[in-house]
């Protein structure tokens, strides 16, 4: 592995399940697409092929994002913050949309005095997308 | 306490700590600021009184934020993920800064092939706000 990478793998604080919160952002907009986090493996998989992997918690596995939908996130920037427990994601959202729901962010609902708020309108059908 | 902050309280899916992850985003340009916990009483005092609130891992303890340093987060807006567990603020950022560090935003070092590399300058000195 490269010598850089390696020291900044060594440098990641990954907490108690080896885990580090990694946050998704349109690298174009500023818009926050979704969070997830990554383990050691699916971190340097990210920084090695410039496309982003997380690891999954519910499916406990190496997650290529986008493997099933096609709407993989290339990684324009990547910057760790002053804990070195956090992870920002500069990223190209390919198919516009980041969200398994068909939402293009997965923060699309709004807390308002009424309630939960749904903001805009589903990019993609994930019944097409993902099957039935 | 509001129905309908209780109901949105309830409807959050708190970790196996009682946490969730929470992204504080600059209302004004999009910039990312820092990333924190919120347990369910962070949660509600925020939304209850506009100022964020965050569960603070390493002092174990509720962390209104700005306490110390007068760098207090506005609340503006306050979004939730497609699966309950994962929020975004979007925040008005009292003295430019919301980083321990001085720095804008505690994502001030971003990883490239020489290593880590600090963008941008420091916002105060932090021993002149935490004293030294």
């Amino acid at each position: 592995m490269d010598k850089v990478l390696e020291d900044f793998l060594n440098t990641v604080k990954f907490d108690g399940n080896g885990l580090i919160c990694a946050i998704a952002q349109d690298d174009a907009t500023g818009d926050i697409l979704m969070q997830a986090f990554m383990n050691r493996d699916a971190l340097q998989r990210t920084l090695e092929t410039g496309k982003v992997h997380y690891w999954s918690r519910s499916r406990q596995k190496l997650w290529f994002k986008g493997e099933s939908s096609g709407n993989v996130q290339e990684l324009r920037g990547l910057f760790i913050d002053c804990d070195n427990d956090s992870l920002l994601l500069r990223i190209h959202q390919i198919g516009n949309a980041a969200c398994h729901t068909g939402y293009r962010s997965c923060y699309y609902r709004k807390f308002t005095p009424a309630g939960l708020e749904t903001i805009g309108e589903p990019v993609f059908d994930p019944k097409k997308v993902y099957g039935a």
